[in-house]
């Protein structure tokens, strides 16, 4: 069958023809129609991932047919028991395991969730990675209510924009941040009640002197930055960071965290029960992920260039029309 | 009366003579028999805290009598309904408001809490702000455990002291930490399981190496050091801070945080039902606070010289024999 694989950490995939897969014990086989582009997968093109296995197939979002029943795939392997963090065991499908680049992929059957019916299979193949990771950090971590306000930083990227969605679909008053004026004018196309250029430096200030401040901070991004998110959060908000595109936190004041009782929580990807009862929120509320641009299985390089150029808001999906 | 007032910024409060206190709404007499020296005090005769009032009577702490009954303060002022954190409104006794380095208090009757029976009028004049405070981030904010392994930092301090003794009740595996062996020897004779000297460069490393890591930290320094608490701190676990006294925090990855999925949350003080389920639980635990030094109502500048140098292991108090 063909698949892109990881062949060296320094350029995108290449497409090579591969061995069927063979099956383990409790995986069956997924025919893929459909998958996904995550952050995840440029870095790992960079080497800029652990535990890169050369030769595996990338990819960790995928939707897929067995006979004529649609299906997801939640990424998140051998989570393990605990809420509270992933085992030692943890990996996301698609490097080092075989992922979702290829025409099949044999895979646990306990990982397979139906496809939402209201999905097409390029809006579903853009749910899991960045669908879990939104809501674990907004539902499951920061605890968001009806009525909160909500900052989402960097909107555009995958989980911002679910994170965004699910945040609405909450009932909450949804700010969100980019360098980028186009995308917080799309944002608020889409819902948002509000947009803040992060790279005007008064952009907090603004925040503060438009709506007070805000309960819940979703962020990606870490960095310089970050001391202005703790300036903007209110007090007993909770501030979630699930990626730290803009390196190291720096010149943080603690007694601006103290003594407003401000909560900061990492968290990354999500427990088998987050992503059933994220996709139950997605089915439930009718959400439908963001597509930037849909292209065909053989174009996965392209995709790559577009993430990598950062223009895009929403997901990059990939078609398997064969 | 005579009381102990907050002259000027650079020097020990004085003792002068005072009105008798006039009472406003609600507000009961009472007729102080101990009080206590908390960090904060020194603060303000530094000029370090917010909100100073010139002549005010200092001390947030205090025990004393109504009539033959005993009682302690809960030294949280209109904390205000939320739980998650304090209204604007929201003061620690002592600084605005006339506190307990007087003779006689006019004090808020729902702010009286019964004196615990098995505490001395000394003992019971040591547990209100490091209590709550200790307990509000021990109980309420890290949701300790019975077998978590809990790294209580700073050891000898009063907050520090109460986290430990709360943390060892509930059946915690605990460690602590000082740049000082003796206070460290002094902490594992009272029941703490290890400790570390922060000023090794290698306390860390040498944690890891004994015991794997801690589930939960409470810190009141932050600071450089704060860096090495994230590297101990177990996946899952929760670092919880209520002061700063080492500073800024800097140089933090934050990959170490959301891909372990830790949280850090900043903490002060602690609601009237957080006072209230504190007071109980060294009830039902017969915690006896530690006391340093036990000096007359006379000796409070010598108390503050004491707590200046941070030679104490536990509480400096005051005993109000007239």
């Amino acid at each position: 069958m063909k698949a892109f694989i990881i062949n060296t950490t320094h350029e995108y995939p290449v497409k090579i023809s591969v061995p069927f897969p063979v099956l383990k014990e409790n995986e069956v086989y997924l025919k893929l129609t459909a998958s996904s582009l995550n952050h995840r997968d440029l870095w790992i093109t960079k080497g800029l991932y652990p535990g890169i296995r050369i030769g595996a197939i990338m990819g960790s979002d995928g939707c897929g047919m067995i006979d004529d029943k649609a299906y997801i795939i939640n990424p998140g392997l051998d989570w393990g028991e605990l809420q509270s963090h992933q085992s030692s065991a943890f990996r996301v499908l698609g490097v080092p395991d075989d992922g979702t680049f290829g025409q099949f992929i044999a895979i646990n059957k306990k990982y397979l969730f139906p496809k939402p019916e209201h999905l097409s299979h390029a809006e579903a193949a853009s749910l899991p990675l960045a669908g879990v990771t939104a809501f674990r950090a907004l539902i499951k971590k920061a605890c968001v209510c009806p009525g909160d306000k909500v900052l989402i930083t960097g909107i555009g990227g995958g989980v911002a924009l679910f994170a965004m969605q699910f945040a609405l679909a909450m009932g909450c008053y949804v700010v969100v941040s980019s360098s980028n004026d186009l995308k917080i004018a799309e944002a608020i196309n889409l819902g948002a009640n509000a947009g803040y250029l992060y790279t005007n430096p008064d952009w907090a200030k603004n925040l503060i002197a438009d709506i007070g401040g805000v309960d819940i901070i979703i962020d990606g991004a870490c960095g310089d930055g970050f001391e202005k998110l703790i300036k903007v959060c209110n007090p007993g908000g909770r501030i979630v960071f699930y990626g730290a595109t803009a390196g190291k936190i720096e010149n943080i004041n603690p007694q601006s965290i103290f003594w407003r009782q401000i909560s900061i929580m990492g968290t990354t990807m999500g427990s088998q029960e987050d992503f059933s009862e994220m996709v139950d929120f997605v089915n439930n509320h009718k959400i439908s992920p963001m597509i930037y641009k849909t292209l065909d299985f053989e174009e996965i390089a392209k995709g790559f260039e577009i993430m990598e150029s950062g223009s895009q808001f929403g997901k990059i999906v990939f078609s398997y029309t064969d």
